[in-house]
């Protein structure tokens, strides 16, 4: 049985992704569907793009991953679909891939784009506000079943990408960016394990406070310590053990990071 | 492999949704199942009518749709279940099938309503304060799985209705109500599209507010503006451009809507 | 098909819930997985361990629980599994089983547990932060597809448990605690119908009020009325009618209960 993904900021309230299960399996019944979030922050596609990175390497292969964080919904831009490497997007043209999209790249794995403009594989009805329910779903139903990209649409070559901010390099370490809060408060960082090239972090800076505690593991230090750690996708990370860094420091997406390097 | 949905106003946070999905298993393990919302507020029937209209048609023929919002489970309240055209329906008997029971009435296709009151269909040992668990999961999986309607309990044909707001007539347009306050913030109405029986809208009040702005989709107006359009069922929605309408609005569910026609 | 449920306190927000089916399906696709609950409390194990022995006894029999409340995770704390009767558990050792261990001891049903210490049924690199992605999820989709505990790890006979407050005989009743709070403010308490042992319950005290309305289910009083009651588990509830008692009493867990027995 495949698998497809739904990732939204539709939250759980008003029945919307139970529409886009049902939309699916009323296509092609035998099919798994994982939602892996519906809590991105509305139209925040920067968000969207990071969680997608992180969760779609861990599905199968052959996977669609449905992605419908759409301000631009009814207007010009453009319902594509994409192959990269073993797996599927689908979803408004927005920029969202260009993270995973760059991870395939980088693998040197085969990447295709394609827009979506054959209505027979969508509801016959569209409406103008939700075409996650009325062309991505059915879309993603139909690939998962069997259906081309070739078949869904023409190719394309130009998906939007993000521009996204990297870290600089500074004479003693890196500048960077805090991208992400999660669930537990810990701070998501752009500055990534391969940056160090070996070096080890001897401070970490952001939100006026410092830490030289760069552990392994949360549990190294006591309760309500801010430690600095390498979270589970490669990303420096600060934390409060048993805590809520997030809330501590009032860090917020987009502030300073500076990491001062050893040596 | 059939579909059995949930709605129900338990939330995401005690199991009790989880427990109903392993009931389900428990009896047929070769059916799907899809949360609609667990986020209806506390005993708000009429606020589940709505979710279940929406949400229903677009699941697959057959689907069995359980809807659990409960407050007088235990007492002399009426277990029951329904095929609606080629939806079937298992809850207590509340009101909550209204809105979709008016829409296949319209539609002329065949009712049936039970009384559910064969035990043998149920978990052995049923409590006073979770039937969802011990009379609804179960009932609904027995459905999905094959047994009839009229072996799961006795035929009646008196189901509790809700008596819903509708939209009055004015001399120059209409009076109707707030019905939804979506994740967005976007404003839901009573007001449809075939009200207007072909006329168009110039202005819409509500909240002390006007708005004539009445577009298409989202997107063609800048972010911050005021918009009036129909949402993805045909309801007359308000809404603001990547922003929140309830909220800048304080709207409220129940709030007077006036919607004034051209010509 | 088999059943794997997930328990933790990842939250829904950054798809690691995803992640985690990601990883099961992408190892045996022929499985159900049910979300019991995703919020628990930050790092509360009491919480988990009270409602996995309420969830776990409705799954079909084979099923396997995957719960992750993980404070410790990358340190010396042993990554377990165990046969519960006909339930399978999978994640951290720091107790969580307690209260459904202690049920299948007073069942009388076999129970092993072993130590998952062998990788190769883990994903091939396990991070320090997460491993309910790469060696839980993976060590259960093994289990539930046929691998067998013993061949998941060495067996061990000491898993942790923790120490849970019971309910303490008075003259005339019992002094118990406040052990969860629901969705719909209902307030939990650890006596339970057997320690009644037939009397009556007269009076409940907690949160500085009182209450004598023993009640067999909400509907017999009306709205706003402090009542008390049997919840679907056996537990001794407080309950507002059609309201939220523990906002009104500002209940806590670990608040004392009195309650005072007929005759």
């Amino acid at each position: 049985m495949s698998t497809i993904t739904l990732l939204t900021d539709f939250g759980l309230k008003d029945g919307n992704v139970g529409v886009m299960k049902g939309v699916i399996w009323g296509i092609t019944p035998d099919i798994h569907i994982a939602d892996v979030s519906h809590y991105i922050s509305p139209q925040n596609v920067p968000e969207a793009t990071l969680v997608l990175r992180r969760a779609a390497p861990y599905f199968p292969d052959g996977t669609v991953h449905v992605v419908v964080v759409d301000p631009g919904v009814g207007t010009e831009r453009r319902p594509i679909a994409a192959q990269m490497g073993a797996h599927y997007f689908v979803g408004p043209d927005n920029g969202v891939v260009t993270m995973l999209l760059e991870h395939i790249e980088a693998e040197g794995l085969p990447i295709s784009f394609i827009h979506l403009n054959k209505p027979q594989y969508w509801l016959p009805m569209v409406s103008n506000v939700f075409h996650g329910r009325d062309i991505f779903a059915p879309a993603a139903a139909h690939l998962a079943s069997g259906v081309t990209l070739t078949e869904l649409g023409d190719p394309i070559n130009d998906p939007i990408r993000l521009s996204l901010p990297k870290p600089v390099r500074t004479e003693n370490g890196y500048h960077g960016q805090v991208i992400h809060l999660d669930h537990f408060g810990n701070i998501s960082t752009n500055i990534r394990r391969e940056h160090l090239a070996g070096k080890t972090v001897q401070n970490v800076h952001l939100c006026g406070v410092d830490t030289s505690a760069m552990v392994v593991t949360f549990g190294e230090r006591p309760s309500g310590e801010l430690v600095a750690l390498f979270g589970s996708t490669g990303n420096l990370i600060v934390s409060v053990v048993k805590g809520n860094a997030a809330y501590r420091l009032d860090a917020q997406v987009g502030d300073l990071v500076k990491v001062f390097l050893k040596g």
